[in-house]
């Protein structure tokens, strides 16, 4: 035993309400109120010096307890704490990619209006395509990107790239391919469910300055420097897609015709 | 008296939050929130061990207390308690069906997106069709079905069987019945409001995988191997069907073309 | 002073939550969540015997004390208590016409669910028209009338009549009432905003089973035959206009073609 | 030191509920649940005798403390109290120019209803027009004007005027003019973000009796002679604004044809 061993469970005990164990509760119980965890969905994970504190899988997000966290070493990524009865949360590859970019805080949303706009600009402009927007004041609530200072002005497009929810099918053909992304019948053997991680580092690196990924039929990954900018990022996004939801309802652009 | 006999009251009093005469307050008022159980609609019932706890007929669900519910021998039908102002919900006989199939809690909510998608499939795919969905993430909170291992992919269809809100009309001729399901005014006598049940079970019987049923203009159950199970499989369907009508306002497929 | 004096400040005085001073404020606390009285819009009023409880004009309806009532003797219409710095409710009128049908209780909603169903009728209908709607499970939910037995079934029509918000222009050409009602600028002497009274009678005459009336662009009042009956019937009639308003976005009809 | 001199955190510790530093966080948290003040968007702002309280900026508005406020001088513009890691909000001098048209409490949201109208005022009517509706029971929420007595009446045209987002580009060619208010990219240098206040005391100076000023793509900012009014004014605006949203989902018409 290390001279930095530390009880399992005093890990997640304080009696602070800003302590990582007991934040993601309050949290996630808020996230539930806001119709983004609903039904065990969703997750969110704080970064804190050297730990990482996850919310389990399978859990109903508003009645979480701090005893119910994963604790992970952030060097060596072995679990300092596993509670008994719960799953790891399939999340943990993908918010450990916000936190190795820099991340404290990472959220992820099964938001209706995430889902509803990826299924917008797919229609609209493809798969390729990432969701933009422009002139809207919330945009102000989004940071310019990692290492640049200040926020976007309210004349920046904000763009939020778009994975698609399984995207790893490797060595088939390319018809085979266009009938496996129009949700046809493939075997299982075939799917690899859980295996967002690296399109999603893909879209990190080909978008440094994004501090969130829309998932494809799924909802959005939204970090942040802290656990308050995460928060309120993610708050200023899920507006942003709401009101484009709304604006594509009364036939309103999201951007002017260049 | 024999040597099980409890005192009907004791049945519905526990300091703990778990007992089956609690959680069904705790969740009623949970439901109401979410517009539900609005208007006393609606219901929930809990499987325990050898008794069906059931919250009562016409009272307001928000305010529920425990000792507002009944309770059944799950062997003999017989109730255990009557609560002395209350009436038995109507819905006794279909969450029981639910209890004899291996569900350990049944929720009946009157969602205005489970009404609204009846309506849809209707008009789209006819009477006789079921609810059908793919390439949602939220499928995956929805197990395979009963005796099967883990919850349904990604990739793999939701379907949901709908039957008619009042469907029993014996020895009618084809024109007479067609009237009928059309909501014609019809003689009383030929209507029996409350006689879901059979219809039910026959659904039950044709899609044993389901743990869900949604019945025309009225809303949906679903049940669970217990409460955990039911409650977070009711909250992803309702995400799932809310998600469903926002699609065909937007206009967005729930299926891709076969 | 009479034998029966009561101190007026003890007539809101009470440590039961059922009394009708406290009760009003639970309840309108729980209609400001709902949307139905905010901005001071709407209202409540309970029959309590031989006394009616009215919530003041122009408070915050979520804010209210029990300090904050009016209170009427049923049979002089003279004020047992006026509290000192507001001012009675212009809904007493319309309120006390529901008393004298023997309801005991009368909520008025500012609901946006109910004005777009008056404006949806009179496009579609025309201004005499009533709302209709048949075939929606929710319409258990409303009494077949008073004096009558039992509450409406699946198959019967819900029907509300609609009373214009201002009705009362007396000798004037018809053609003039046409501008009027279309709306155009009046001269203010012409116009009496707050007498809705004997057009509210009116429909209540010609509609005696009904429960409820809808004013165009203005909102709903509903009654029942004590507290929880009225609460239960509003909850009932709100979730059938959000329903109704929802349906024709999506083109669904809310009665069938006769 | 002035006789006058007070403890500047004096200012904002009090037990009194209505105190404007208590106010302001129990007003901001309510704003919040209703969606008008997400992701630290938003403000709230009170003026009480010679002195103005200001909610800082980038703070998350239902979280905030008395001890979070700024507290400026009336007269002098000075600021009596800084909190020590919070930045004044960019709203202050909008603010301020309702305080010195007699205001005694002013609420910016950034209610997307508000964004939406600014949209659809844009599209049907130009970017010139105000917003008007008319004939709805909510409009007598809403004072005729200052220094007028009495509400708006039902047959009353509220009219609600729009300024740009960030209007003020001098000394341009009018056709470049056009192009930056189609929000084509613009050189940075040719922005001043934050410069609202002209626009919104030029739209106070051209609408004496309006109480609110819409900001194109942005929110509204609504004020009244207390907090009282100037809160319930703004229920009862965003309850018009979400009602013609609606109104425009279902075709219906904000006025009646001239």
């Amino acid at each position: 035993m290390s001279t930095n061993y530390v009880e399992p469970d005093a890990l997640v005990h304080s009696s602070d309400p800003q302590h990582p164990a007991n934040h993601i509760c309050t949290l996630c119980a808020k996230f539930y109120n806001l119709g983004w965890v609903t039904g065990t969905g969703g997750g969110t994970s704080i970064r804190h010096e050297d730990k990482i504190y996850i919310a389990p899988s399978g859990v109903q997000k508003e009645l979480m307890q701090p005893t119910d966290m994963f604790v992970m070493d952030f060097a060596t990524k072995e679990y300092l704490r596993k509670p008994q009865f719960h799953k790891p949360s399939a999340c943990t590859p993908l918010f450990y990619a916000a936190f190795t970019r820099g991340a404290g805080c990472c959220i992820h949303t099964h938001s209706q209006w995430a889902v509803l706009v990826t299924l917008l600009v797919e229609r609209e402009f493809g798969k390729d395509a990432c969701f933009e927007i422009e002139c809207i004041e919330q945009i102000k609530g989004i940071p310019k990107g990692r290492g640049k200072t200040g926020n976007l002005g309210y004349y920046d497009t904000l763009k939020i790239p778009i994975i698609e929810n399984t995207a790893q099918y490797v060595s088939l053909p390319p018809f085979f391919l266009d009938i496996m992304l129009d949700c046809s019948r493939i075997p299982d053997a075939m799917k690899r469910e859980e295996d967002l991680t690296s399109s999603l580092e893909e879209a990190m690196e080909k978008y440094p300055d994004s501090y969130a990924v829309l998932v494809r039929r799924h909802g959005i990954y939204v970090w942040g420097d802290n656990v308050h900018k995460a928060k309120t990022q993610c708050e200023s996004i899920d507006y942003i897609l709401q009101l484009a939801v709304e604006m594509k309802k009364l036939n309103l652009p999201w951007t002017s015709p260049k």
